[in-house]
């Protein structure tokens, strides 16, 4: 691949690049030749995702490249979370409107922290002038028949979810400034704001979940969206109750049934939702001592669809690009 | 990863993803989930590239779709053939101003006509909307200690090219209908036209060279600017001939001068550039016996830099993004 012309790729994101190439000894190449090579382990899948950003549909127009860098990899190291996969490298495609020495600073130090709080290596790359994009592929490895699929769920399983929802939704209002409530403190803003920006992808707990949870995936689109892609993929009903969301205190400020919706069919949680056999349940509570906030919001049933409180709410009830397309 | 928001990917590349799949059993799961898994053979290095195409950068404003689905792919696989590895899978990430089902009907068919004959699956993607953008990543593998890396040549291996050159920058000239000469034939616009819209990638040839070819790359950015990072990764000089170099009969209607310099400097040819030892010169008559048009341009030798009839010539000489910027 080449190299990032004027060598942007070597200028810049060596700090990504070399700092962690150091914990992969399955880097075997890394930025500068054509390709990178990986090595794997034995008896493993790779596993591999890809994602691209674009300013105006996945982040506002006023951002800090720091925030902007951590985000584009966080968000697709969460991919391989949700497959209980360990991370090990990514490539970047960047797409630029111009050399912006500050830009380049800030974007690639967030890239950076994102890398290495993951312990993953940016193995290649591509930089092209033109409108602003940014792809990131990630590459991880997960022990064959270990993969946490969205196929496999099974009637009776307890559909659980990573953490807190909302929040990101939230991030979202406060990042744009959005009919902000008065009593939204700054402790509250910022917290928010930190989980739009910097959404934290649950590796651990898709380790943990390896072998043991049915089937799984990440919330990017939206609770009820995300489910009915768990619901169609392995072929049952889920059943949610509303008492059994796990509220987010920096939400508050704002009207409860505006949290509700948040909530239900806010995107960007990046929180794992799976479900688990019910006779795993025991795992919850150790879960939660290690400091994971797991909750049970549900179970699978003989069915299809997505119910809340005994109601059907369909699957396609989230955030979706090409809103404004006339194509679904 | 979103797997094409309503369905984009789903829907118009399955052709590219389903029928190629049947042929790699090592696509444990393709296009669906959260990512992809491949599954690894014993010994082998992954092998991983990744290109961004922008128009008016990558290619012109009036293209055919089809043949940009085609040569979007084509051109990250060369990256792979100049590894010496086997193409496996690629995913996808397409950023499209809005839903045109003309375009992406095209497009689709362009870039599985290009996996079909490397007989390589698409196994994920993500659709956003924005500003055209085309991301494609792809993976091989190559037996461990056999990738053909840009460093590794030895004073006294020869020089060598897999096919003519100039033809690209020469097709370019023909999209672009640039002050064609009036003795250009329909045959030789057709054919240049073809050889920029749809290179071929040299993955044979590249598999050829594996373990024994010392150093390799593709020209992507020009004979003279590749030619420079082979010197510079390698630590030695490299000699060329202007009366070696293997000329397109295509390009006959041009000046000489301009034909001269397509050759030298054009972009875009996605011809195999390799060092060869020179007890392996008999393999280039085999080579040639099998249809692949190997010649001999040139040799390593202790130094640094490209020198062409004996005069340094400098290796940043040719095609470069950015090429207004300031920067380098």
């Amino acid at each position: 691949m080449p190299l990032g012309e004027f060598g942007l790729i070597g200028r810049y994101f060596q700090c990504a690049a070399l700092e962690q190439a150091g914990g992969h000894a399955k880097v075997a190449l890394g930025i500068g030749d054509d390709a990178a090579l990986l090595d794997p382990a034995p008896g493993c899948h790779w596993v591999i995702s890809t994602d691209s950003l674009v300013q105006g549909v996945h982040f506002p127009d006023h951002y800090s490249p720091d925030d902007l860098g951590y985000r584009a990899l966080a968000v697709a190291v969460s991919d391989l979370a949700a497959m209980a996969a360990a991370p090990l490298g990514f490539t970047l495609a960047l797409t630029l409107p111009r050399v912006d020495e500050l830009w380049l600073q800030g974007f690639s130090a967030g890239l950076a922290a994102c890398a290495a709080e993951h312990r993953i290596s940016l193995i290649g790359g591509d930089t092209t002038r033109g409108p602003l994009n940014i792809g990131v592929t990630v590459f991880g490895e997960v022990l064959q028949g270990r993969a946490l699929r969205r196929s496999g769920a099974r009637a009776g399983d307890l559909l659980c979810v990573g953490g807190p929802l909302g929040e990101g939704a939230a991030g979202l209002a406060v990042v744009l400034g959005q009919d902000l409530p008065a009593t939204l403190t700054g402790s509250e803003r910022d917290y928010l704001t930190s989980r739009f920006w910097r959404p934290r992808a649950q590796c651990e707990l898709g380790a943990a979940l390896a072998g043991v949870a049915t089937a799984g995936l990440d919330i990017s689109d939206g609770l009820l969206q995300d489910a009915g892609h768990l619901a169609r993929a392995s072929g049952l009903a889920l059943h949610l109750r509303t008492t059994g969301l796990p509220h987010s205190p920096a939400l508050q400020a704002w009207p409860a049934a505006l949290q509700l919706d948040w909530m239900l069919r806010g995107g960007d949680d990046y929180v794992l939702l799976f479900t688990l056999p019910p006779e795993q349940a025991a795992l919850l509570e150790r879960w939660r001592e290690q400091g994971w906030a797991v909750s049970v919001i549900g179970e699978a049933a003989v069915g299809e669809g997505v119910w809340l409180d005994q109601q059907p709410v369909g699957g396609a009830d989230g955030y979706q690009h090409f809103k404004e397309s006339t194509h679904d």
